[in-house]
């Protein structure tokens, strides 16, 4: 709990599902190679539009892990 | 419909479902001892991480109500 | 691919569902009359609350279409 | 009330008698070719000076209509 | 003068004669209940329309006032 | 209609009539020192209250200035 | 000179050349069906990347134009 | 850890000290009343001037409470 | 207490030990020109780092003076 | 390099050329009065259309410059 | 086209030509460390004065690229 | 003094002292691994709070450092 450090990422996830799962798909690739990972932000929503209908939800988010010490 | 006033309160509901659950906890939680609500508005869209997964979704809403005359 | 023009219309969809169908409901109505829509961008969320409940979810969305050459 | 869609379009009302004035004037000039229109928000509020004294008030609007199901 | 606190609430006045009106329709409201209020700040003016022409005129406002010691 | 440059000065004027008046206020003072004044742009609208009524608006304006050649 | 309205439309002009361009892209292609522009306002400014040089340059443009009386 | 639902209030801190002081401030009076205060943010840092020095400084801190069940 | 105009100005302190000490030496300097300061806000903390370590803070204030009637 | 303070003003540029050349403009005209200066940062970019063509850039840009001691 | 992750990082570019070349010096370095780059956007212009001139223009850029599967 | 690329980070630094040393927590951090460290810009001030008072500071800077050629 003493002086620590978070360093912050921002990834955008993809999905043809929908906004919850593209934030599910950007944390879990970054879980890959990211250890001790605390929060996430929203901080944008978009999509991709083919022959009329949503084909990738597209959102960007602000990932929080604390550093090594 | 004549000169009414609104006030506005600034929730954040927690859910572990996703961001539209995280809404509904907080709008009923404010049903418990506000009346005549009548919008809100998301205004941040958060979550906490936990062993590289989701473990919750911290919605933040302004939630606008009539006040008694 | 070459000096293409786009043009973005701003739209708000309602839904009692959630958030994402609301999305949904704003490019399908669009879909009725524009054509080549590329992206979208959601720029608002909010919501209309009737008896302590959300009745309506209404998000706010910009449209990019490719207009005709 | 089910699943309705909204169009917000922006316009500039100029007036040289005030602020309020000139959001008058963009809704009237609107309603001679929109109709179902539902809200307004004040987006910028500007003016032109001339001989030192406001010449015109400019308010730009977003406009809100419910568009033809 | 020392260390007060300030608390901010915000509310939205609603008029139908103009944006200086239903500012004042706020503080009004506010003052049955408050006390000690010492400064407001219009956070957004929007409005409702019927028929072609303004019903409404809806300012919110930021409310400063002094906690009791 | 050449290569002209203009400065931009931030102002804000104070009234106990309304908003307009105290964007008035300020072009007026303004104007006894600068010439060529060109546009206006509301910043800031905010105000002082005392007695649990509005004392004095205060709205802050940028005002645009053409620079002498 | 009198109490005109002005229409605001949202462009995004695509160009392999520069940003400038990209915007005389948006420009000209609102000139072939839209009369009385006036101003224009650059939103974003974005581009696509491919084999690691930039490929388009893409200006979001606002563009205000008088409505006929 | 469940579905917990926070509430934010904005409080000005003011101290004739400096900018940590003022937040300290605001936080100290927050819990006279409130209980289960879980974090702040720092919307403003302001201050007011006195005879050419700063004779308050004044911060404005959102507060974060977690709501009884 | 009428209708007064202040004048914003926005002026960057630089110091070596803090923030709160580079908004007192951009008071202190604006004080050898300017009368009747009233009013400061941050607007922006940044700062120059050397050798690792922060060797300058730059805190960027706008002062707010009453103009002379 | 010590606790040196620095002043912002904000000017508008205008160019027939395009964007850089607006801000050397700008920059050019500020030079006949002001030394010291140090740094700009571009704010707004915006620009006159005649005859549905670009007739002026007008960019707006802050300069900071170094006050004397 | 499936769903894909993309990591933004942000760059600032210098050059003594202008903000499009400062551009394209921050996307060419970018491309000697990481592969699929995909797109820019433009967060910020400044720029360096010297003796009254620019000296060098400054953009930063938030750049998007694919993340391997 | 030429064509120099930069990258910038986001660290949060927490502190139990105050805002300025949690900016010092997280430059020291950067400089263990992170060489040509050059500005740093304060994004965001948060803490947390226990038992009613401060229990850490949190405050995220944009640390920017020169990339090697």
């Amino acid at each position: 709990m003493s002086d620590h450090v978070y360093k912050t990422i921002e990834l955008t996830g993809s999905s043809t599902t929908g906004t919850d799962d593209a934030v599910r798909v950007a944390i879990a690739r970054a879980a890959r190679t990211i250890r001790h990972m605390d929060w996430f932000q929203v901080v944008e929503t978009r999509g991709h539009i083919e022959e009329g209908a949503i084909a990738h939800w597209q959102v960007t988010v602000k990932i929080g892990f604390r550093m090594e010490d």
